[in-house]
């Protein structure tokens, strides 16, 4: 798996060895201070089609699903790693991502030769007094690290580093797989060097399977971890069956599914033994309620669980 | 070609005949004042592989070229059409792109029971000043009509549609086409409804060419207009031959001609006549100029020089 890594795609464009040692350090700090740590992976990814790259197949994802889990698992006293595509949507400042945020600034009168004052208009920023004292609380409690990948391999790169960086941590550790990873990618072998031109007429691209990740990160890299994926279907009559299959293939703890017209207000939560469904209300969603709460809330149970009972296993394995 | 857009192309997300009334009562105004309007469009496209979206081919592309050249368009007086796409750079907040700006909020302290207030701190945001005060002139003077698109078909049903609103305003109309639009497409007919599966095993796509918009734009849909397209590669050795080409084939006045590595400091402006090399250096650079200042300030004399010789060409052809 690593040396497919390192054969078939192109060279992260992160360093890598550097983000490895501050997640090390960042999780370690953490987790001796007796908090959990959940690695989140958040937005698409941009797999290109020419080594100078012009051109790139993306996955449709904002990030606003797992910008918006990261600010509920800071709640919940999780040290978050925050792993994102470049520009996607980013905790806190999500809420705001549908506006130019210069409309809310404007300057302040201030005598000739003082300092220029610019003041934001609190109304043109709907809620933005508790959003900015969580934010500046949780930026003080130094609780999240955040980390950005552009292509898909910046993205494979990175979470074999951060498997290897939470590995120590146990089952305090939580992978939290919300990025939109291609299943597709094209060799660094077989990609043309400069931009395909368009006179050659019709394009035929053939393209091969990523390489699971969530195999080696289950068995070998972080193998008491607690690990969730999610699965993304348009067809809401498959997406069970896929989820369960998922977790037979790779034997994780949860699947996380959702089908893309409804994936704000309702997705199931699906593990080997029961199906979970969780949903926001229509009441619930003009109150501000979000999914993620609810997802985050019902993981972080689990989790606690899988904490107690890996560790009564190991007590009475010692035991034995 | 508005048959094949029709037959070819999923319906467009956005709403193209409002849009098109109101870029004309935008163009018509500002035409009535005599002012000149150009359309700029900016951003990468997304091109769906599945009619329920889940992937998507896109173009490298942060609307940075598009967002910058509006602000120098503004301060030559033209009324601007952006055309963008969603969430690509805007003028003036791109200054800021790379930042969250929520760092440079901050909440004043403010007695019991007042309206809480929040500050920018303009050392957060270098230049904020004039960058405001700008901005909020712009506004004031409404000479910038903004319109976003997500997909290529939204893209290729609004162009048409400005072609039409601007055609009215004959050599005062100027197209800036410097969105990447993708060379390729999947026709709506041959398009898979649900997401790829990809237990199916490697993907195979094969896309069809887009429509060259420009050969219509040019010859039937505003044929008075000046208009420019982009050319970009990576490989510098191609790069002026492949202008010299679109002006052929496309019949169109000019071609910014750039490569992948050094567009930000070097352009070529090339013409029937002549190849004109742009380019910012280190020291300028340094002083915050910005090579779309050249490019705009360019192509507005030619744009100038281009009026004048089609009033003389038809007030002689009048005298005949």
């Amino acid at each position: 798996m690593v040396e497919q890594l390192r054969r078939d795609f192109a060279p992260p464009q992160v360093d890598v060895e550097e983000a490895g040692r501050i997640m090390e350090t960042f999780s370690r700090g953490h987790s001796s201070e007796g908090r959990r740590v959940v690695l989140i992976t958040s937005g698409g990814t941009k797999v290109p089609l020419e080594s100078r790259t012009v051109r790139f197949l993306d996955n449709f994802s904002s990030g606003r699903r797992g910008a918006a889990s990261a600010e509920y698992f800071l709640r919940a006293d999780y040290a978050v790693i925050f792993l994102h595509r470049h520009r996607s949507l980013f905790p806190y400042s999500r809420r705001y991502s549908n506006q130019n945020w210069l409309d809310s600034l404007r300057l302040l009168p201030v005598p000739a030769g003082e300092e220029p004052r610019v003041e934001a208009e609190p109304n043109c920023l709907p809620g933005i007094v508790p959003v900015l004292e969580e934010y500046e609380r949780m930026k003080g409690a130094r609780r999240m690290l955040s980390l950005e990948y552009h292509t898909l391999s910046d993205y494979l790169h990175l979470l074999l580093a951060a498997a290897r960086a939470l590995s120590p941590l146990g089952s305090n550790a939580m992978f939290y797989l919300a990025a939109a990873v291609s299943d597709f990618y094209i060799p660094a072998s077989e990609m043309p060097e400069h931009k395909i031109q368009s006179s050659s007429g019709p394009l035929q691209i053939t393209m091969k399977m990523v390489p699971k990740m969530l195999s080696p990160l289950v068995k070998d890299w972080a193998p008491k971890a607690f690990v969730i994926s999610f699965k993304l279907e348009t067809d809401p009559e498959i997406l069970i069956e896929r989820a369960r299959k998922a977790l037979e293939t790779y034997r994780h703890q949860v699947v996380v599914a959702n089908v893309l017209d409804t994936r704000r207000s309702y997705v199931m939560v699906v593990t080997n033994t029961e199906d979970t469904k969780l949903f926001v209300s229509d009441k619930e969603e003009s109150l501000g309620i979000e999914i993620e709460d609810k997802i985050i809330n019902d993981l972080t149970s689990r989790h606690t669980n899988f904490i107690k009972q890996t560790s009564t296993y190991s007590q009475s394995n010692q035991g034995l």
